[in-house]
């Protein structure tokens, strides 16, 4: 049972475990850092403590960004799309966002497109 | 069978559904419009045309954003991320982005975050 508001768990659009994508964007230049995910919980305690706090898919926890690197996420605002299936957290991120060391995750690869 | 190109195919890791979160930016303000959806086949038609396709969950369907609404969207640059899950695209938005009129989906609804 989370803690999460009711009002904001009445929103939510969860997919099949229980998590919804949140996308992390840097909040003075827009740069798309990462995206995570998050259940009631993670969303809870990100709302409350003003630290970005994410489900892990692959190691079945939650993790709170930074606490092991210190590449802390200090989260300004977290918006609900109009679907309620998926969160915009805008932050302040200290150093590199990505494990990598690359400032954000996508800076690694750019696949070609065609333009028409 | 997709025609997505085998080197990409191998790169991307999908959900149960065989799809990975598409989030879409605004190329020159970094505005993230939306988050889509995408298997192999609608990777493929949005890097081989330049227009931005996603799979539908609820409809179970490809669409190319625009083609009803005409609000569409030119692929200027699609990323994957570090963990080959997630794709960012950076495009250029006719219109508003949402189907409710707004310029993103975002735009409605600011969660209450506790600064710490």
């Amino acid at each position: 049972m989370s803690s999460l508001d009711p009002d904001i768990a009445g929103l939510l659009k969860r997919d099949a475990d229980g998590l919804v994508p949140a996308v992390v964007q840097q909040h003075d230049t827009g740069e798309v850092l990462m995206v995570g995910w998050m259940d009631d919980e993670a969303l809870h305690r990100t709302l409350t403590t003003g630290r970005a706090t994410y489900w892990s898919r692959s190691r079945s926890e939650y993790w709170v960004k930074g606490e092991t690197s210190g590449n802390r996420q200090w989260v300004r605002s977290v918006r609900l799309d109009c679907d309620g299936d998926t969160l915009l957290l805008a932050v302040d991120q200290e150093g590199p966002a990505c494990h990598t060391g690359d400032r954000t995750c996508f800076d690694a690869r750019e696949l070609p497109v065609s333009q028409p």
